[in-house]
């Protein structure tokens, strides 16, 4: 743990970080920004690659993140800055005065499920098809950990998982769950070789009630994006249709709150 | 049907319209803006009181709305005018070309209540508890009116039910499902009186899991403030606690998460 201090907003580190604050930055550099006392602790502590933490001068930095910092394996590189240099790595309007930057992680999802399966014999899985907004995803990915759920798998052309808003509306659970992006269409299809079921959330005229469908064993569930639903190419990998029926007048439920209620009743019924 | 035109945004019509954008210009006011084709034709159709309609002179007015307006049974000022006026009574990036202002309908809960529960013999309510989130309280009324819960009670000190963002999360079930306003704690008393039933979401020890929560008959469920939960004056309300599992590392679930899995296993529970 090493201590240093930056003055000024023009200042390399500074520049460089703040291009993380973008989708590109972020492909670019393979890393991603987390801010808040609470999420740079719950990144510290999650076992991910945290490699700068730069926090407000003026404040005494959080002492749960120093904890986690001084029981963090690896050096981190530790910055005390100006409130300027905070605001212009912060997305929100009242920076909170700590901010972490954090290399992305890349694990073989294949390999993965062959892993987890040889140790559990089934799996839970949530395929996420062109998820769009950022307060539901990270809200998904929120409830898919209180669910214990076992991975995410995000489809390509999703709103990116690294992406601030995503982070923070997961309250950390980005840290603690596995999540692939990938093509949602070539998973399905190695999934299904794998002898797993695809369940697709869906209003079809064939779908079963929630309540009513078969979670057990290897079983992927589905949720579509917000506006059209699951895709064409997705609707082809179906084992199943499965809906929630709208009682009331409401012609959908939020993406969110149907993965909740998904994925709840997945767990009840395989517990 | 009136057709008027609007030119300036220093006309008084639209400096008086503009104050809805504010919580206490719709409290001094009563009435509150609607933005949209959509919600606008939600507005219409569900016999809400419309007073005026807006739409950009530069775009034909959506069909549906047209057709809805001529359908309505209250003669409703409808006024062209350019996109600046549009501009000055919207609150989101891009204006939608089309906002109504509509009257705040204020029932009687106490009246409404011993009428529904003549009609239908149960009633299941939800009650909710200081909610601060827009988005989580429009969702809840959008999941509400989907799993047909009968009404919802929105205690003092939440976000206004008419503010913008909760108008349109709600995707116009705010127009379809019956929601009063008023203290929680008043409400709670009249309706044990009434022989009701309080459910309360909570993670206190003595709580069962929702799915082994009895929701029969006349069953009020009290969802609780994003951050602290259900205040103790509504503990104190309480018949049983029940709560939804962390199976996970998760110390909580989202707000409009939890209100929709609780109101699907009531509803599932209820058939």
């Amino acid at each position: 743990m090493t201590n240093e201090i930056i003055t000024s907003v023009q200042n390399p580190l500074v520049k460089r970080l703040h291009q993380l604050l973008s989708r590109k930055g972020r492909e670019e550099q393979q890393r991603f920004l987390v801010e808040g006392a609470h999420l740079v602790e719950e990144a510290l502590k999650s076992g991910a690659e945290v490699v700068t933490v730069i926090y407000d001068q003026q404040r005494d930095m959080d002492p749960a993140c120093q904890r986690a910092l001084a029981n963090h394996p690896e050096a981190v590189q530790v910055i005390a800055a100006p409130e300027t240099v905070l605001a212009k790595l912060s997305e929100t309007k009242s920076p909170q005065g700590i901010v972490a930057e954090v290399k992305k992680t890349a694990a073989d999802w294949a390999k993965w499920v062959d892993q987890k399966r040889e140790e559990q014999g089934s799996l839970l899985l949530l395929f996420l098809d062109e998820i769009q907004d950022p307060g539901n995803l990270g809200t998904i990915l929120r409830t898919a950990e209180a669910a214990a759920i076992d991975g995410v798998v995000l489809g390509s052309g999703s709103v990116d998982i690294y992406n601030g808003k995503v982070v923070r509306a997961t309250m950390g659970a980005l840290f603690r769950i596995p999540v692939f992006t990938q093509s949602l269409v070539d998973t399905a299809d190695e999934w299904k070789a794998k002898g797993g079921r695809v369940l697709i959330s869906s209003l079809e005229q064939n779908s079963v009630s929630y309540d009513e469908a078969d979670y057990a064993g290897l079983t992927a569930l589905v949720i579509g994006n917000e506006g059209r639903g699951v895709s064409k190419e997705m609707f082809a990998k179906a084992d199943q249709f499965v809906h929630i029926p709208l009682y009331g007048g409401a012609e959908s439920l939020n993406a969110a709150v149907a993965a909740g209620i998904f994925v709840y009743e997945a767990q009840r019924k395989r517990r």
